[in-house]
């Protein structure tokens, strides 16, 4: 009997903005599944809810591995009905699942299974932030967060820095967003006046923010970022 | 008078593929537009064409950047009608616009007019096999091309394997699809072992093929990808 197949549902990244977040396949293909790995059920019942397809919620079986210890988590149990040849779902709890979170272990774990796996096209800040930057989309790394301590963290956003001149390398990073306002001061202070800094604040939402100024440019115009979702993207090179 | 908006479109990455590709948001925006900036004219027109919305092909203005050397590009010029308040789009070839292509000198130079940019959820095969990879995508980093001479790239290659392991990170690159075969060549070669490769080969296409093994268990089963577009993704930590 052939395995089932798991497709990577990404989830909108910002309130109102399903329209702006999945393919009609994407629709086509959640009509038929019933069996989800889940890193939010909550989240998860709501995007489906949200989507305006018919699908009753009492029918949908939702393993929630966000709730365990990431080695707690069975793979071969939540990803059983594949492995009877059921088609699954998985999901985070925003954006793309793989794409820092930890939803690639599920993935990991169907391919050591034999299960075919099917990404959809949908909602990646990081992506999108690349797409909106103008830097380069040649060459880029994400590097998730940076480090919490202050001397660390002035040290690795001059480490970036020099790497995204050397490489020619669009640099992406996040912070807690409480913090966010706190890495800006940071950047403004650690970077040279020429390095370009683009901020890309609650994409896909309704206050969408991206902009793009060298860091002596951003330094009469600093947005207000608490508590916001954002990438930085730090370039160098003449563009 | 403000300026208008350039709305970044993501073309579809394969034959047949549009409703994988577009949300119901960017059909809405197209069908408000009638001035773009494009990669290639053609794609650009067929693209709009397969939306299957009703827009005279003949009342679209295209402005082709693709056909001119980069620093032959007047961007003022092209980019002028969204500096007199029109909204504009920008699409490239084929994936997201900026990301492994020219149009991130586009966006930049929008960012230098103040026009407003706007990107929109789409194909990217880079993204895609991140997602599907199982790898992590907590750190990541997409090099473009390995170098073309041998020990160059065999080296390049020990470098990449070296650099997932120290930090963690997943190693996304690509190579000119006719010689995709001597590139898996090299990588069985080069790596160790444990290493892990993914090959994602014409994603969101009819035949798309994603795979994860570790180098040693892909040395018995060599997929044929000759001029196949493909993206290689090498990851060392166990997942």
């Amino acid at each position: 009997m052939p395995l089932g197949t798991l497709y990577l549902f990404p989830v909108p990244l910002a309130q109102e903005a399903e329209h702006k977040s999945y393919t009609s396949f994407s629709r086509t293909v959640l009509l038929n599944l019933r069996e989800f790995v889940v890193e939010n059920e909550k989240t998860a019942r709501k995007f489906i809810k949200q989507t305006g397809l018919d699908i009753p919620q009492q029918d949908l079986i939702m393993h929630d591995y966000g709730k365990h210890a990431r080695e707690k988590v069975d793979y071969k149990q939540i990803l059983r009905a594949a492995l009877l040849g059921e088609d699954m779902g998985l999901m985070s709890d925003a954006g793309c699942p793989g794409v820092a979170d930890p939803g690639a272990l599920v993935v990991a774990a169907a391919h050591r299974l034999g299960i075919n796996v099917v990404p959809l096209v949908g909602p990646s800040s990081i992506l999108l932030a690349l797409m909106a930057s103008g830097f380069s989309g040649q060459k880029f790394a994400f590097h998730g967060y940076l480090p919490i301590d202050k001397q660390a963290r002035a040290a690795k956003i001059k480490e970036l820095e020099s790497q995204a001149k050397r490489e020619d390398q669009t640099q992406l990073f996040i912070e807690t967003p409480f913090r966010n306002n706190a890495l800006l001061d940071e950047l403004l202070k650690s970077c040279k006046a020429e390095t370009k800094l683009c901020i890309a604040c609650n994409v896909t939402g309704k206050d969408e923010y991206i902009r793009t100024y060298t860091i002596k440019n951003w330094k009469d115009k600093k947005p207000d970022l608490h508590k916001k979702p954002t990438i930085f993207l730090l370039y160098v090179n003449a563009n």
